[in-house]
């Protein structure tokens, strides 16, 4: 699928091997469907052992995760999904709701202890707290969703649901946020919709 | 580094091998110091190949690169850059700007064209244009950072920096607008600072 070597006989241009170029980004795909499989506790961990270890901004990590797996749960996070994603939501064995700790800045003594005022820098302006939220959490989720694939399992992305809703029911307190729905599992044999198109290397890179 | 199985014995949690994992996760590190060891354009052209394909909400695609390589376009971009990380950046062969391409609705008739309508829906609504554009272009940034690891080179963003002023200088039309800084090399002997800590499990899922 992508381009593998400058020119015939030269050396790879990647470090990492075919098959894990496959797994994550090459031969990957959103899934619309899945297998009644579970996914064990075990692996929603291991998913999160290895993303957490990617880069923020500051060392922020402002991701947090609900793992929806009970009936029970997802009986009350699938009516608050959009009409046409719902069944892709039902049918998935975990759905992770990814949401936004808006309280990040609570951990960074720990997390980042060389500068002891970014603390209080970030709650003493809500403008940058937000951004810097917003920014490294969707950094975050990217990860996740590389990782998820990285566990051998599918993922399934969603925009589509009502963000306000499942923070009422979920995060009453208010303190987290949600910013994306992952349906997870073994994909379905009709699990892919035809593949989408992407812009050429000129539309979307300059050389200076 | 990340657990690798459920007990001893059992098999792997994941099914992306233990060097790939390292590769671009859990060995892998910001740095902060490069050698001289040029990067070629076919490396700048591999990370995008492979960044590319991973998923974007409706296929949106709104990032961009700018990759500067020459002594002259490393001269207009250092100062823009914050003093402490002014020498971080001047050390690398390879300094990428990633960019939000503010017009990306453009190509939405290409790129999603199940949904003929979302050019105009974007067009008509410019804060839920603002909001996809923000988000998608972070997970594309976060896919671009584990790619130009996947290439097998070492990758320093930085969120320090004059974003108004680096749009001044490189992309005058207004249509691109910057988000990230990466440098981009081969890691010098002392490229690393110590390993900053994670959040627990517990402090970051929740499983209901």
């Amino acid at each position: 699928m992508s381009t593998d070597t400058a020119a015939p006989g030269l050396p790879s241009l990647y470090a990492l091997s075919s098959e894990a170029r496959e797994l994550l980004f090459t031969e990957a795909r959103t899934a619309y469907k899945f297998t009644d499989e579970p996914v064990g506790d075990d692996q929603l961990r291991a998913i999160w052992e290895l993303f957490k270890w990617a880069p923020t901004a500051s060392n922020v990590n402002p991701l947090r995760i609900l793992y929806v797996r009970t009936p029970e749960a997802k009986e009350r996070l699938v009516p608050l999904i959009a009409p046409p994603n719902q069944p892709k939501s039902a049918s998935a064995p975990v759905v992770a709701v990814l949401a936004v700790d808006t309280g990040f800045a609570e951990h960074l003594p720990t997390l980042f202890p060389a500068v002891p005022q970014l603390k209080d820098a970030f709650e003493a302006n809500p403008e940058l707290r937000e951004d810097n939220a917003s920014f490294n959490s969707a950094l975050q989720a990217a990860y996740f969703l590389l990782a998820v694939r990285a566990a051998g399992l599918a993922a399934g992305p969603m925009k589509g649901f009502d963000a306000k809703a499942v923070d009422e029911e979920f995060f009453p307190d208010g303190r987290w946020r949600s910013i994306l729905v992952v349906n997870i599992g073994k994909p379905a044999a009709d699990a892919w919709s035809a593949r989408l198109p992407r812009l050429e290397y000129e539309q979307s890179v300059q050389l200076v």
